[in-house]
């Protein structure tokens, strides 16, 4: 509740923005958004609708247009592009870190990825295609190949003087890799630990070596969790052999864990978590469409069930009345196991060992919640027809679609896992025909059997 | 896709654990459990079915105890601390760090929490008081007390000796904070500025003062929104006289993200994020219950329109089979703008000043997606049931269901959020409550009109 009632900064800044912006005073603007983190100004052009969106882009200075990049969503990436000439461009990315630039590259155009690689030193386009050989949502892709290594046999003063002379260290250097002649990661040791020691301590001393290292290889899913299970700041990535690659630091995973949280709500409505708020209308509707149309296909499914009863529907118009009810409250309670599903899969805690102990739960708290439920339904019913019969063919209906729900709820996201579908997309759109087509069939078989 | 392929490896260390349990040999499953991190035992914990999970959680090292309580979820924390004696607790808790042990303390038994408060010393003890006196979801709750200052006026050859005479840091210290006298904060330097610098460059040299310090009052959200739009590790804590208390660290931002997407996630379907995947039937069946009777009502509403055109179903059948499709693809169209909605507004992404823009593409996207999909099902319709008026009635309705979803999905959550209410959990029962209605009332309404 509380949260609601704060004023949210970002609302805020959107609304003095767009104050600004409708006067036409463009430099009040220029220094309201050079004030913001380019996350930030990310968050505000893609709260900004075409017109606006295209001046404060050109507001923004040159400086940050790289970082602004990395920080919007694709869509809203490929509109701020298309506002810029290649040279603006190049001149955007070519001081990224080689991770942002690799998660950038394949947006931009042919021509401009040239004149990149063609304006970078020969050290850092190695670098660079090096990362772009990693497949997408791979720990190699998430790397920044920029690490400082330390060899093991020397003393905490001879780190110190050579970090001394090596100046600046890349951003969230919390430790330094321990590394053989080979390049071969062996450790690492932390800044902490080589403040807090003598200087005549010899690094082997310090070494942690207990934090494995990240296959290059691994999905960013995965690495994401390790971080977030061990409290990582950053964790170095090697290869096959056991040579330090590159390391990966808890700014880009905290990235993954939103995207993945998005990725999830948006998809369970079938969108895309790259949707523009503001996209044409021409592409929304393109994106929205297939899966509005899987559900009409779907939704022609129930339908049909309903028209194999319409000479009980004709003899007992209430019926028609009261068949969403049955219907619609299967597609709730399915909704909620499917969402507890969908959670226990994402953190992989469900498997062939609990899932029986897990479906034999839902299906009691389906009869259970169908009991209780059916009995109230049956009783408004009652009293609103005064048809025992019609009483107790929609309670035992509820009752039967309750359980088709668990059922369902529980059996439908693991088998779309199973086969290499995601349960957060298909799931509902699934379970909510079954729980349709069975709501209608209970309920109007039922009548038909008894009340007729 | 490659996500579902991969064997997750909570999956299969689930696997594993469970097979050895069955089997009862608990040496491996002790062996097992704790190469595992305080996280992972706890999603693990969390993954157990009752009756098995005690058993695991007796295998525990004693030692991770009070980590793995604080990382897993309210119910199941419940249940796990059920099974302890208050020694064993207090044995667990008394070595946790202030911020997480403040996490905890709320789920104590009260004589637990007397004992803790004695174990303490007089400073921790005072320090956990103050972090308790925040309200919950606030900065001060998430900051840890434990902090290394220095001052300014020094070199770095005495902060460095001051460092080896102090030793251990508190974890994921990657700055220092200089203070005043009076402990007023003035700025950070980092671990990484003190190691390549010269040991006699004065640390006012070093000093970034451009992070602004987090308000102790400031929102757990607010806070986690700062740390991923400036890519922070760490950040300070200070009250309204600018007086340094504490500092909170990424890995505790982590946990909010989570927490955040899986709030939003889990309320979309009417639960609560704390609900164990293996909760007790009667306590699953009081939580969803609420959500279900809600539903209850609102079918009842969209039910009673229903009922208002039993004479025009009872003419025509047909109509009875149709009305579904009218009602659900309203509410497939609605459920994806919402969802586009909680986002933006979570983001702070959607105010006064662009709703409008917003509202317009969205009945823009509405109108062609209605034209499109009414014409498609005006024509199967048609081939259906051989009466142009029928498709063409139908069509008109999902248009006119396809815009009220358009309008809802914009208005409904804007004016929770507005009213208070969370939009991400009274969004959708309302919004398709609207769109059955609409779907209803139009189809009916429209056959009634020009049908009969």
């Amino acid at each position: 509740m509380a949260e609601a009632v704060r004023l949210d900064k970002t609302a805020r800044q959107l609304r003095m923005l767009s104050d600004a912006l409708d006067s036409g005073r463009l430099g009040p603007v220029r220094r309201l958004v050079n004030t913001l983190s380019p996350a930030e100004i990310g968050n505000l052009l893609e709260s900004l609708p075409p017109g606006k969106r295209e001046v404060v882009w050109g507001l923004v200075d040159p400086e940050d247009d790289g970082e602004v990049l990395v920080h919007v969503g694709e869509e809203v990436r490929e509109s701020l592009l298309a506002d810029m000439d290649p040279d603006e461009i190049v001149a955007a990315v070519e001081d990224l870190d080689i991770d942002d630039l690799a998660d950038l590259v394949e947006d931009l155009p042919a021509t401009v990825i040239d004149e990149v690689l063609k304006s970078m030193d020969r050290e850092n386009r190695e670098r660079l295609e090096q990362v772009l050989s990693y497949p997408e949502d791979s720990a190699g892709r998430l790397m920044n190949p920029d690490v400082v290594t330390v060899r093991g046999d020397v003393n905490v003063d001879v780190v110190l003087r050579y970090l001394r002379l090596r100046g600046e260290l890349p951003d969230h250097t919390d430790y330094l890799f321990v590394v053989t002649k080979r390049h071969q990661y062996l450790g690492r040791v932390s800044l902490a630990s080589l403040v807090t020691h003598e200087d005549s301590t010899p690094i082997n001393r310090l070494i942690d070596d207990e934090q494995p290292a990240i296959d290059v290889g691994e999905g960013a899913q995965e690495v994401a969790r390790q971080f977030s299970d061990h409290d990582w700041i950053s964790a170095p990535v090697v290869d096959d052999n056991n040579i330090l690659l590159g390391r990966i630091t808890i700014d880009d995973v905290v990235d993954i864990i939103r995207d993945q949280a998005e990725h999830q709500a948006m998809s369970a409505a079938g969108l895309d978590e790259d949707e523009d708020l503001f996209s044409p209308i021409r592409r929304a509707f393109r994106r929205r469409m297939l899966w509005l149309g899987v559900n009409l296909c779907t939704a022609f499914i129930a339908s049909s069930v309903v028209s194999q009863f319409e000479g009980t529907i004709a003899k007992l118009v209430a019926l028609a009345a009261l068949m969403p009810i049955v219907a619609g409250m299967g597609g709730n309670a399915g909704t909620q196991v499917l969402a507890l599903m969908v959670r226990g899969l994402a953190l992989g805690q469900i498997g062939a060992s609990n899932v029986y102990v897990l479906l034999r739960k839902e299906l009691g708290v389906a009869l259970i919640n169908g009991l209780v439920l059916g009995t109230l339904l049956g009783i408004i019913v009652l009293v609103w027809f005064r048809q025992p019969g019609l009483s107790l063919v929609i309670g035992t209906a509820l009752t039967l679609n309750m359980l088709t729900a668990a059922a369902g709820g529980v059996a439908v996201p693991l088998a779309l896992k199973r086969m290499g579908f995601d349960p957060a997309l298909a799931g509902s759109v699934i379970l909510t025909t079954l729980t349709d087509v069975m709501g209608f069939m209970s309920f109007l078989g039922l009548a038909t059997l008894i009340l007729l």
